[in-house]
């Protein structure tokens, strides 16, 4: 345990991106009465000069990354960029308190989509793009994580879901991994661009457009109005939405496959079948309840809400175009129960992940099946291959461990003077990256009213549930810094 | 599987007891001007006509009661006696509707103690005492449930916290259970007459004493009057069903062993440790909350209404003396978090058991702490002893199938139109066991207003609940009817 110059170098590499990733707001600013410009000069100039010397003081160290190293830098390195990330929002003065301000960035950095603006319209175009922008680099960050890191890390069974992972035995970063990584991206680059195309073809601006896109693909949910997506009451515009929304939540490795011709293999993943089955089921189901509930409207605006709502919270996008939480306590308690699943491993969707949730269901029904036959030895099947039993019990205290910890949330969120349902609500959409919750931090309200204690708080939910919890927990524990 | 004789045999045999503890109510209705007399005597002749006659039936069978009979016996058990049970109710017109009538019975047996009673007081003393003796006889199928069947068939980890237990590898009910259960119900029936007797001598009437005698003993919660134990403003009658529920959520054995002198043997226990240490907390600041809330209040009455409550829904018992969920949001949601907990396997408490949650947590820590020793080999122990990776997984499997089906009975409760704290609470009072839960079916509501659809899924739950999920659940695979 002594590598640590490497962890700095990366705090102050990810520090220096972030900065040049201020400075392409600058276009925008110029664009926006030069609105929030000096922020961002600054911050980016700050954070490169920082960070760069901070790589320069660092840069002989240990190439080799081993597990203690990569925790530290995943936990800390979310940390600093929602860190430097949150300075223009605060020397802009479009978000003047430092609570909020990190809450805000860490909120986008985590792909959750939280927010504590109450005018979101009010906002410097600089402002809107770098909630975007932060949402993005989130999303690139989960997909470097998820077939880099978790599974080198051996988490939550993470190893099992992500094809052509280098698997949990290797104790250093795969070179390969760099290879895989930069296909991946171009892929969520691709997206992004077509996305925001097809936005734009739909009579949204670029600038909403190419904001709206970076939000879809990060799964995060910011959007630069303050509606949200029933900003745009064009059908057009929200069906591409939702199609993006369940691209952004497949595992993009098999996406990978699928754009190059290998269709097969995308069906073949049993993940995948059950995304796509769960959100058409669940989609059609809520649709036609929503056209039950409101004989005036036509089967389509129905089907379109009842599917926008399912994917957006399946995906923990967040995007909202209806107050789901006023149709009936019913989809209420539907919309609870999908704020558990989330989409697929692999994808920049937060949550539980629907793989695990089959790997559980799956071993629930083997464990009655062994009280009949006790010494039959079934073993747990993904994907037609027997899953290790050590992997099996990874995936279940993934879930009991998350499951404590939303209730702990509950519990935490309620003493800060919550109502039962927002106090519930605020725990699981933060822990679940998804934005908006129930009650008082529902789809249409947020989060400014959260006391500060209760805000810190979130922004620890969002980051243990980002990083699949593990990752930050194993920091917070004695025998991780005990020496070996 | 072919051994039904058997299956039959102690269903007319359980449908033959029900009927003499149906006679046992007719002093009581003597006593009460006759009202409900002629309901029992029917019911109770009845019953011990029809069961005698099944029991001379089927009086030859192989004597070897193997799993499948195991798990036929235990669900159809439960069901007949509720069966049989709700028969007094219909009769007498106490109540008049078969659903409510097998809803209140159930909910006896399963000593949940949920009721459909809008005017408890109003009701013939036979009727109240018998909705006591429900729970009573519900109590003591619990404690054979533990002892003899659940270690043999295996599940939820149960074999591991029973002492003396006679292990899962035995294929057919070990002799010695007999004389185990008979020691444990010995000891049963002494708490419910010392407990009679102490009430008695805090003032209360020999026929209310007993009544909640039965009731707190059982973990139950039926009481004789509207108010629940809210009606005593005596400071002792309160601190003796204190205790008494205390007692009733111990591991049997442990208290076997307390009262042979043997209070080591009990404090080794850890499950007995933490239980002791849980209720000792939490209801020390759930008083000091309540303190602090009613600025006129002395410390006394505050420990003692946050004592009550604690012990009260942590021992699933249900038993209300203030309405908990109106103190303050925090409170409500430390409710909603101890309806998770209930009190020590192998006593009569429901709910998901102390020893399940130290399971869990030991087993995250060290799933923790393989994430940096990937090979080191950690077992989760149990007083002082290993437990073996098998149980553990169990024991994680039942707590995640426990909270699937709170989640899919929260769903289906809300499809039955109740609001989301309604549909949360009666789902998890009825699957722990507990009795009030929150919203709509709070303290001091009850399951009147609960659609018939409503009430047949919550009896369902309750079931599921009493009987450790697997031994129901198994009854609806399959496998378990497919010939071997």
């Amino acid at each position: 345990m002594s590598n640590y110059r490497i962890v700095i170098y990366v705090l102050g590499l990810l520090a220096a991106i972030n900065g040049l990733f201020m400075l392409l707001v600058i276009p925008i600013t110029l664009m926006d009465n030069n609105r929030a410009l000096s922020a961002f000069l600054i911050s980016g100039l700050l954070w490169i000069v920082l960070g760069g010397l901070t790589v320069l003081a660092t840069r002989k160290h240990e190439k080799v990354i081993r597990k203690r190293e990569g925790y530290l830098i995943v936990t800390t390195g979310w940390l600093i960029l929602a860190f430097t990330g949150s300075l223009p929002f605060l020397i802009s003065g479009a978000i003047p308190s430092f609570t909020n301000a990190f809450f805000e960035t860490i909120s986008g950095y985590t792909t959750t989509g939280a927010s504590i603006l109450n005018d979101i319209e009010s906002m410097p175009d600089g402002i809107l793009f770098w909630r975007s922008i932060t949402h993005w680099i989130g999303g690139m960050g989960i997909i470097v994580l998820t077939i880099a890191i978790l599974p080198l890390l051996g988490i939550g069974g993470m190893e099992l879901f992500i094809a052509e992972s280098p698997g949990p035995s290797a104790d250093k970063l795969h070179p390969r991994i760099k290879e895989t990584a930069k296909r991946l991206w171009a892929i969520y680059v691709f997206f992004t661009g077509l996305e925001t195309l097809m936005l734009i073809a739909g009579g949204m601006s670029a600038f909403d457009a190419v904001n709206h896109a970076m939000s879809t693909l990060s799964t995060g949910g910011f959007s630069t109005k303050n509606a949200s997506v029933a900003y745009y009451d064009s059908p057009f515009i929200q069906w591409v939405i939702i199609l993006f929304m369940f691209i952004a939540g497949i595992n993009f490795t098999m996406t990978y496959f699928a754009l190059k011709g290998n269709l097969n293999r995308l069906w073949k993943n049993e993940e995948f079948r059950y995304y796509t089955l769960l959100t058409l089921v669940v989609g059609l189901f809520v649709g036609s309840a929503i056209y039950l509930i409101h004989p005036s409207w036509a089967v389509e605006p129905a089907l379109r809400e009842g599917f926008f709502q399912v994917v957006a919270i399946g995906t923990t996008t967040g995007f909202v175009t209806g107050d789901y939480t006023s149709w009936t306590p019913f989809i209420t308690v539907i919309f609870f129960w999908l704020m558990f699943t989330g989409a697929s491993a692999g994808s920049t969707s937060g949550g539980v992940k629907v793989v695990r949730h089959i790997i559980i269901i799956k071993n629930s029904i083997l464990e009655l099946k062994k009280l009949i036959h006790p010494s039959a030895v079934i073993p747990v099947k993904l994907n037609r291959k027997a899953v290790s039993e050590e992997s099996v019990f990874n995936v279940l205290s993934f879930f009991l461990i998350y499951l404590m910890i939303f209730i702990f949330g509950a519990v935490v969120m309620a003493s800060t003077g919550l109502d039962f349902k927002t106090a519930i609500g605020s725990s699981l959409a933060c822990i679940g990256n998804i934005g908006p919750g129930l009650g008082g931090v529902g789809p249409l309200d947020n989060y400014a009213a959260i006391s500060p204690f209760g805000k810190w708080f979130l922004s620890f939910l969002m980051l243990l549930g980002r990083l699949e919890l593990f990752t930050v927990l194993i920091l917070l524990t004695p025998f991780f810094w005990r020496k070996n």
